[in-house]
């Protein structure tokens, strides 16, 4: 099954599933919703039918409890890095104020001179899981998307801890569609690639993860009660602009294209925002 | 003004707020639906009274949209550890099921052996706030409360990124009374206080704060919007257990207290949980 998120012409937001070139609307407002309802037992009527194409997208789970990232989780990179495969998965968090649609601009803030493409596999937990293994946590999954986890290299940096730089509004598309395991083998081994402006700048497979996703799912789930709807990015491969020589960063009017194969493409273009603050200053304000 | 949030005999949660030794129940699950309600122009009814003695409190905002936290944020602590005053705050997130009310017991969890203190000033915001000075950003924090952002120092430092040490589901006492500023003069001085089994731990005082709660408000507010009901977490000062010579962590049956001057005190004991499995096993349960 594949589903979406839709935009209405009324401001709201739909989920759907897409069926034989129609897309079938639910009474739930995104996909994490309707995966929320589902997973309570409840029975989630559907309001209408729409011609799939030309649909106007949302991010696929647009207010998920948790977004949690991994972070160097590629053994290839890793190995170009020189890093030892590690013990533990990187973890690190965003907020869902960060989150676009698949066709949506990316937003590049003012405070950064540095934005990166990260693109990720990405997945969304369909059943509450509590210090579950792997096999568990491997059904606890509702399906899988693409994501590019765009990153103010700068503004990561400028700290140890890297939430600052990950957690932009309006950089992080996602989507376009949630596509359930069974459809997908659950992307073991799928192809990810992220192309600015045409050129290929990352291409991997997913079977290239020191953490795939239910390894992923089973040690958070010893942290915390993951939820359905919540969200977890599943770290990106080699080829950043920031390890590039020299570094590239993006700039407004780039057009990146993420795609994970037999699941989906997300296409943004760059746009620079304008502000006539930088939040660089803390010194005039105060009251 | 003083607001707490309270769990009900029928298993339901209510703000309210304090007046004269009772608390004024409002039609709101907790007080940051009553912070929301309130910014979006909505009368909240009162739905009834209780004696503000013996209350069964919960944390005193239960869901907010965001918890962002602020480490290395106290002058003294700094300049002990040898480090120099930053330019910019270090953040990092939390999920609000670490979240406990000011008189639960803390739950060690088992993939731990290195569970430590941190007592924090904590703040909520109570009006969007986006690309703000810090004059506004002063006037968008709706109150203030104590928290103590319990951490697993072990899984803090199994890599780089703090997240999975600083969300273990149901380690981090938050209230017990959110505080408007008018009552504290924004909490610009006040002592803030952690003892263990009665031994003090840590004593400082908010005014030694790098970034203080409208300089890190604003900072944030030119990353995100800051929405009503999102959670901060000022940052700890010196005396934390990891940082003894030698280190101490927190065993079953330690009583943690916690303080801030004029503000509340959190009494929390803690408890270990049994867990047969560890979350340290990643090999056998693969599908």
């Amino acid at each position: 099954m594949r589903f979406v998120t839709l935009r209405r012409s009324d401001g709201t937001t739909s989920a759907a599933e897409l069926v034989d070139g129609a897309a079938k609307l639910f009474d739930a407002p995104d996909v994490g919703a309707l995966i929320t309802l589902r997973a309570q037992g409840r029975e989630v009527a559907t309001t209408g039918e729409l011609d799939a194409s030309g649909l106007d997208l949302a991010p696929v789970v647009t207010a998920p409890g948790k977004i949690i990232c991994v972070g160097a989780n590629y053994k290839a990179h890793l190995a170009e890095m020189g890093v030892d495969v590690p013990d533990h998965p990187t973890l690190f968090a965003k907020y869902s104020e960060s989150l676009i649609g698949p066709e949506d601009d990316i937003a590049l803030p003012a405070m950064s001179h540095a934005m990166d493409w990260e693109a990720e596999l990405a997945y969304v937990i369909g059943t509450e899981i509590r210090r579950g293994s792997e096999a568990e946590a491997r059904d606890a999954i509702a399906g899988y998307t693409v994501t590019n986890d765009i990153t103010a290299r700068d503004v990561q940096f400028r700290t140890m801890q890297w939430l600052q730089g990950k957690t932009f509004e309006g950089t992080n598309p996602l989507g376009p569609l949630l596509v359930t395991p069974d459809e997908v083998d659950h992307a073991d081994d799928l192809e990810i690639t992220c192309t600015v402006n045409g050129e290929v700048m990352q291409s991997a497979r997913t079977s290239d993860m020191v953490f795939p996703p239910a390894a992923v799912v089973s040690y958070l789930s010893h942290i915390v009660t993951l939820k359905p709807g919540d969200l977890i990015l599943g770290g990106t491969p080699s080829g950043v602009g920031h390890a590039r020589k020299p570094p590239v960063a993006l700039e407004a009017r780039d057009v990146v294209v993420t795609s994970v194969e037999s699941i989906g493409t997300l296409t943004n273009p760059c746009v620079r925002e304008s502000s006539s603050t930088t939040g660089e200053d803390k010194s005039g304000a105060a009251a």
